[in-house]
């Protein structure tokens, strides 16, 4: 729609009358938006309808009339009336200059996000879940028990490192295979092939990962290999292990959730899980454990740990429980998946 | 159910027994989880059991057992194995020690929280979400949205300071016609009585309201008194201005949000919606606000603005888009209403 200003003024008479109609079916009401001259609030509306930085002040006014509408109690004047600011909404909207024409849609972020409603049909048929969460919040719990109602696989830093510890004796194993045929090319490559379908520059690869890198580098960058190997395999949670940045930055799309509460709860939760621990000690360790997260995060992601602006979705889970946490969740996953 | 540590070692077996079974399965797998002689094992899977605070490894191990038992082809015997699992994770969380034990729930927060699927049949029929938000981020577009979605009041400080200038010149007129009787009790009282159901006692309150206070804590008080007089009338939508500490304080259910985004991204809306704003301003102004809005929420609720643990939800609308957004809690709350 082209706007020019004849219609702009036209609309704004159009809300000065919305607003002397509210206030005729009142009356007694707090009185009118627009209680000056009629002249002198078309004008005004009309300059804040030409400022784009400004519009928002228009949206509150619109927001009294249709607040004070909504008290209405004959029903068939009240739908009338709200039709009629509808109409004017849809129009305010429209305009060039409206609060409603700047999104804060990030497409990549969004693209990503798993938990977007336009996601939900898209080509991704693994469910992803990366969960992040504070010592004591319960989170490792919400997790282990949302994989168990989702029927899904669980990893966390204990599994993955089992995971790897067996995965790096299979390479072992390849590895010294290997080094028994590597004067010989031709020969090399056909055992590698034999030997799980590894071509020499895999097998390349795989061997100098380590080098000059320090083990947490190793484990860390082993850890997101297989997060992504695993992500284009089948549906899972994780636990921590950085891997909403891992997948952001694979372009992997999958749902990031950061589970919090309270200090006071989580070193109260602290020191039921270890009854030796008295309160003086939980705070600290709750806090220890909060600085290493942080570094963590930070030394590998760049990222401020737990800054709602890095997930999806945060919760507070003190005012969920466990239980009700996971009910929030799977709720709305389920709508995600209907 | 009641455990002696007879039935523990029975549980250990049990778990030692089923990681066997799924690797007799599976075979080629990574290898069993308990890979080292059984009577071993069984001896550490109990000590595990029996403290309270290294019972996540259990957990871990469990779950590596139940990620590899997903991964049998048979489709007959995989159900049997997980019908297994599922019976000694029901046993392990019955433990004393288990995981499964400590709730991290704030029964107070919880009850507070219309997204909890335990309120959903709550008395309270009243829907109050209380939107937090950084400039920038688009919060306040989703809350006006989702207002209009819902049909419900929306308040914003522009709305407040609107409706709360208009109330004082009500108030005004009552104090006005107040202090001409004020001699008078008896007189007074009917006055009052006959003139907005006030009591002597509340006129008091209301006229020694300002005194010994700023102008700002004036408007913060008497717009706390609002919400919470709304919030027993009716459902809305309130931007800001505490109101979710405001509703805790006062011990009434509603949902409280933050809406947040990256600050590259927050400047850049910023910078589209008022075109005059170099990037430099752009940066300076969201810095600014954020410092202000910090300092605000801190002064009136001694808590940190913007940190999750302070709301039951937190989103990143760049995320989401201010469509998706709106999208997205709408589908929390049609469940919830459900």
């Amino acid at each position: 729609m082209q706007f020019n200003q004849e219609m702009i003024q036209e609309l704004a008479e159009h809300i000065y009358d919305l607003d002397a109609e509210v206030y005729a079916q009142l009356g007694s009401s707090l009185g009118r938006v627009f209680n000056r001259d009629r002249e002198g609030c078309v004008r005004d509306m009309v300059k804040l309808m030409n400022s784009r930085d400004r519009a928002h002040l228009l949206r509150s006014e619109l927001a009294l009339i249709s607040n004070m509408a909504r008290t209405i109690p004959d029903r068939e004047i009240r739908k009338m009336v709200m039709k009629e600011y509808n109409e004017i909404l849809c129009q305010v909207k429209a305009l060039p200059t409206s609060f409603g024409e700047c999104d804060i849609l990030n497409p990549e972020l969004a693209s990503l996000n798993a938990l977007n409603l336009k996601q939900r049909f898209s080509q991704n048929d693994h469910r992803i879940i990366c969960i992040g969460r504070t010592y004591g919040s319960g989170g490792t719990d919400i997790g282990f028990a949302l994989a168990d109602a989702l029927k899904i696989n669980y990893y966390d830093a204990e599994i993955f490192s089992e995971v790897l510890k067996r995965l790096d004796v299979e390479k072992d194993r390849i590895v010294d295979r290997g080094s028994f045929t590597e004067h010989s090319d031709i020969q090399g490559e056909r055992a590698f092939a034999e030997n799980g379908h590894m071509s020499l520059k895999e097998w390349m690869r795989a061997f100098s990962r380590y080098h000059g890198l320090s083990r947490r580098d190793a484990v860390f960058f082993n850890q997101s290999d297989l997060i992504c190997d695993m992500a284009r395999k089948e549906s899972f949670i994780v636990m921590g292990r950085c891997a909403d940045v891992i997948l952001t930055n694979n372009r992997i799309p999958h749902i990031s959730i950061f589970i919090t509460a309270p200090f006071e709860q989580r070193v109260r939760r602290a020191m039921e899980i270890n009854k030796k621990l008295t309160e003086k000690q939980a705070r600290r360790l709750v806090k220890k454990l909060d600085r290493q997260h942080t570094r963590y995060y930070d030394f590998y992601t760049g990222r401020k740990w737990g800054d709602s602006v890095n997930y999806d979705l945060c919760l507070n889970s003190a005012a969920y429980g466990i239980e009700g946490a996971v009910e929030f969740i799977l709720r709305m996953l389920e709508q995600n998946a209907s």
